[in-house]
């Protein structure tokens, strides 16, 4: 086999057989293949597509070439939920707890934030002591005892994926349907999780803008992930705004538990509740989606979610003490309000832009090696369809100094758009795919 | 500037800009982009092809990326043949001296013969003495002196094509007509001459093997030396066989003595004394093509060409008694007929076979550090459309030592391809190409 005719076929639109498609990801992971033959491959990728059966091939060869986890240990289906990455997503905080006081066993390992979105690993960091980093024999246990753990990655996970990815980003290959899902799923598929729902974001602050393109990809990734043999569906969900009011890392958390404590409902709730519902049938632990819903909303009101975050914050070395009182999550010491320049209703929101304030503020990272201020951020106070007068308050900034606390209010000013007419709310939910089906809302 | 961005642009196949061009060139030349970033763009260029315009920015900033050969020392206009590589076709050899002889400065640097096709360097290395190493300075005294020199590239001509060129071999990125073009071009403006005529091989043997595909090679080299300000026009001519019938260094330079002397005629006088008409008229010295061939044929019969070729090989060192008898050039010593394996007539040839073949007996490189043996290859006595009967001798081949001989008779058996029915001989040139029109023969 060689690198330069498996280029020339994918070149001349050809299909790639599944031993040259594992030639070049073997070969990515282990070094042996240049990244100027794989750059060149993955531009005609990119221009020339892949089909769905190439697809899969990629994914199950990013997944062998590295780790895959074990998690054959722990009784029951193991699921896990995946986001495509939003801004103001704290759905895991939420869910994860909720689904895990259902019986479903929560075994995750999640990601660092990196650009406009935020992640979980960092979120759950601003809780004093806690810790991301356990041994996979530590993870399983854990999620023997108590059903939940969240941790960052132990293992060399998908290593072809790791190279191609830095690639892309270097080479404009990044947006190209069959290497963003190939991407995601074989991930997903070295995490060791049976059951996945997918949480595909679709609008302005999304990977994939459009609702049929974001579809396509969520398609596309629950058709390798069953064609894998696992059990995977797929929601496409609103990210035309941040999903949650609250924006930066300790202020996401104390959205959390306010919504497990039960006192804040919306959006945020609304979501995770549909999203744990699937983790619920695909864990087998409902029959119908009301079922579902209905255990999942015990757990919520019964207090038994907020008591599983407790037990894994306990079991991970941190201080439980914030579910009880948010005011031990870190503060920022200057907090002020945002005035809106004008009156109108809420249009729409530039929720990338929003996420580059909350990175500018020092909540996320524009470099791997950036340390992250836990406390900052900012708290909308208006969606959009939302009335708003001149000089109420639109949101409230969270930041460390007085400048930052400015610049983020101008930026958020601006990223706010208020126009005369009044418009209609946001649909939070898009759609449902499965396999087999696409049913939209 | 920035090259993802850049990258980008052609990906969504839009047109890049003059300063875009020469910021991934230039970078190419001094090292400064990535190589996988330049075979990410290489691929896209290959998919999504280039403009004449944005083709023309490459070839000049290709060759502005290296030295540029001032030729203004040496009068009248400095005129150069370029062939995009064939078989058996020492058409430079023949024609060099020929239009020198005619007043036309000649001043030619030469590339070394790679893969299946031979090269003028290696050729001219085949007399003895001869060198092919001369400084700018001595090269350029030469063709003040006696109007013609033949030397390899003393200076760093077109670094970004050297950078680009490798980079395409080994990602399948060499078939794109806007790289062919602007590789060649950039070259031959960088050393210099005014006036360029092209020679633009079609068929089996040669780069291009459709005749369309060979006349729009043609024509976009062509604009590309106009717009930048030279005299260029090319000819198509044909490499359906080898052009002459000897086929190896010092045989093919027999076979140009033998044209000079007068001894042969054939195609490989056709098609040179055709090239060296074109020349000519660029070189302002003869007004219609009538007047070039004449001036040109009684340059041949006057023997004023062969003594130009005597004088070229004296200045640069070598022994010219070669001129005068043919049997003092390097003897392979086996000699042995290739029979013919049935009778009928000659179909047609591989020609790229027939190339390997000399490679194989030591004639050609496979790599870069291959050493040449100038004393092997073949004679074929036999043209497409010729009669053959079993066992008649259809080439000759000149080869190292007996497993050799075998070796290539067997493959020469293979790759001269004999059928029934009679078939019409070769057309020789099949176009001829200006920046404003095309004239098929």
């Amino acid at each position: 086999m060689n690198m330069v005719s498996i280029i020339e076929k994918k070149k001349l639109g050809q299909e790639l057989t599944k031993e040259e498609i594992e030639f070049f990801a073997f070969g990515a992971a282990d070094g042996s293949i240049p990244d100027y033959q794989l750059a060149a491959l993955l531009m005609a990728i990119r221009l020339n597509g892949m089909s769905r059966q190439e697809t899969v091939h990629l994914t199950l060869a990013m997944t062998a070439s590295g780790d895959v986890c074990d998690l054959s240990a722990i009784p029951g289906i193991p699921v896990d939920k995946h986001s495509t990455g939003g801004v103001g997503d704290t759905t895991s905080l939420v869910l994860a707890p909720l689904v895990a006081a259902c019986g479903v066993p929560v075994a995750k390992m999640s990601g660092r934030g990196l650009g406009h979105t935020g992640g979980t690993l960092d979120k759950l960091e601003s809780i004093e002591g806690l810790s991301i980093s356990l041994s996979e024999d530590a993870f399983i246990r854990q999620v023997q005892e108590i059903g939940i753990a969240i941790i960052g990655q132990t293992k060399n996970l998908a290593p072809a994926d790791k190279t191609l990815y830095a690639l892309r980003d270097v080479t404009s290959t990044v947006d190209s349907l069959p290497l963003i899902s190939s991407s995601i799923v074989s991930k997903k598929l070295a995490s060791g999780a049976q059951g996945i729902v997918l949480d595909v974001k679709t609008g302005a602050g999304a990977m994939m803008q459009s609702l049929e393109d974001s579809i396509e990809l969520a398609q596309t990734m629950v058709r390798i992930g069953c064609d894998a043999g696992r059990r995977m569906v797929a929601l496409v969900t609103d990210m035309g705004e941040p999903l949650g009011s609250h924006v930066g890392n300790a202020l996401e958390v104390k959205e959390a538990i306010d919504v497990l404590c039960g006192r804040v409902q919306g959006p945020l709730l609304t979501v995770a509740l549909e999203l744990g519902a699937r983790m619920l049938m695909l864990g087998g632990k409902a029959d119908t989606l009301e079922e579902a819903r209905e255990k999942l909303v015990d757990a919520l009101e019964s207090g038994r979610g907020l008591e599983k975050l407790r037990q894994m914050i306990r079991a991970q070395g941190g201080n439980p003490a914030c579910c009880d009182d948010v005011a031990k999550l870190p503060q920022a010491p200057v907090i002020l309000p945002v005035p809106s320049p004008s009156s109108g209703y809420v249009h729409r929101m530039d929720t990338v832009g929003l996420g580059n304030t909350a990175q500018a503020m020092g909540a996320g990272r524009r470099t791997k090696e950036d340390v992250i201020d836990p406390s900052v951020g900012f708290v909308l106070n208006k969606r959009i369809g939302d009335a708003v007068e001149t000089g109420e308050a639109i949101a409230t900034v969270h930041a460390k100094d007085e400048a930052s606390a400015q610049a983020a209010i101008a930026a958020i000013q601006q990223q706010v758009i208020i126009g005369a007419e009044k418009v209609p709310a946001c649909k939070l939910i898009h759609a449902f795919v499965t396999d087999e089906s696409i049913t939209r809302y």
